[in-house]
């Protein structure tokens, strides 16, 4: 069996999966912090979760939406909508041999970007910094994606 | 041209690739649920999907929801929101050379639980079953994570 | 260092690489279209992003829901639906070692279905156009799981 070990090899590949998996985690975190928002405000999508607080009818009155159970779902989803383009450019971009010093700039940027937008969404602090974090990671994504074109491109 | 003929010998990116491919079509198979959903309780989205259903007011009666629709969406979106995060850390561990038989398990267990999790959701089972099925897939990926910090990490 | 010039070598991985950095960059457009319609709509989901517009109740006012505002947001969500499983497999399938010709079919009319997608629901286009562009990108992606599946398939 062969084994693939010119990937833990190599720089790039080893920085790209630490930094891709910090934002990774950061996205699973939402899910916690959606249940502890649904469990402290005792908001829930589905009767068959609130079992351990009433029945009957007191259990359908906690079926029910909340506006800071909202803004974590919003949040995450922002995550996704964001963190699935960098994780898919950003891996081929990793595996097209960028310069590593290069490829750490717009890593770490990037995931500086996205911890500061989760702050800026669940606080909530005022505009533009949630607008800010959030378009400083797209541009980042854009540039990996030039860098990326430059050596792939292939129509 | 190079041929990139060293994956299909590698058994854990084989082994990696098959059940990623499970969840994915699991994951895929929700829109067909959700279009039959639709079908069925006559709850659409968007006005220009009800034209064989009538026309006029008629028609828009129809864009509402549905709880069967949105239960379906739900259960979509958190398949979204835990495969995404298994794919990206489950492939850089595959990549990452890890022993067979552990990644083995880590892929079963997650596979499992992500089915069992949708039958949860969909039926639905009384809790803790859907709960439980998440949580076991959600440590399963740290568990990958933690694996492949071990191998890569690099700030 | 080891570098990892495999990639770019390769054909089959250059042409992956460049059409699904087209889905993914079509994806985070919608991002921005979203932005256009909740400024010209004035139909904002958070109070912070509302400043400029106003204050007190003129500002909560316009934290509501818009029809153009919902109907980019489900046409973000369906791309994530599919472009997600799109990349994974499509990665996956570019990795095994297939035809040139075979996978560049795959890639460019999953390509050329998405935009259509797009277009036919945000114009939108009478129906079938968008079930068929969605149907069609579906079973592509269908296609190159069998592909994939014929030559990794490992349980």
């Amino acid at each position: 069996m062969a084994r693939l070990t010119q990937f833990v090899d190599n720089e790039v590949f080893r920085a790209f999966a630490t930094y891709a998996a910090i934002v990774l985690v950061k996205m699973m975190l939402m899910a916690v912090t959606t249940s502890y928002f649904r469990l402290t405000r005792k908001a829930f999508d589905n009767l068959e979760d609130t079992v351990s607080f009433g029945t009957g009818e007191s259990a359908k009155k906690l079926v029910r939406g909340h506006p800071d159970v909202d803004r974590v779902r919003r949040c995450h989803l922002n995550d996704l909508e964001n963190i699935v383009p960098f994780f898919g450019i950003g891996l081929l971009y990793a595996l097209s041999g960028p310069e590593l010093s290069s490829a750490l700039l717009h890593f770490r940027i990037f995931t500086v970007c996205r911890i500061i937008h989760t702050f800026a969404y669940l606080i909530p602090l005022p505009q533009p910094s949630r607008g800010l974090s959030w378009a400083i990671g797209y541009v980042v994504t854009f540039s990996m994606l030039y860098n990326l074109m430059k050596s792939v491109l292939y129509l």
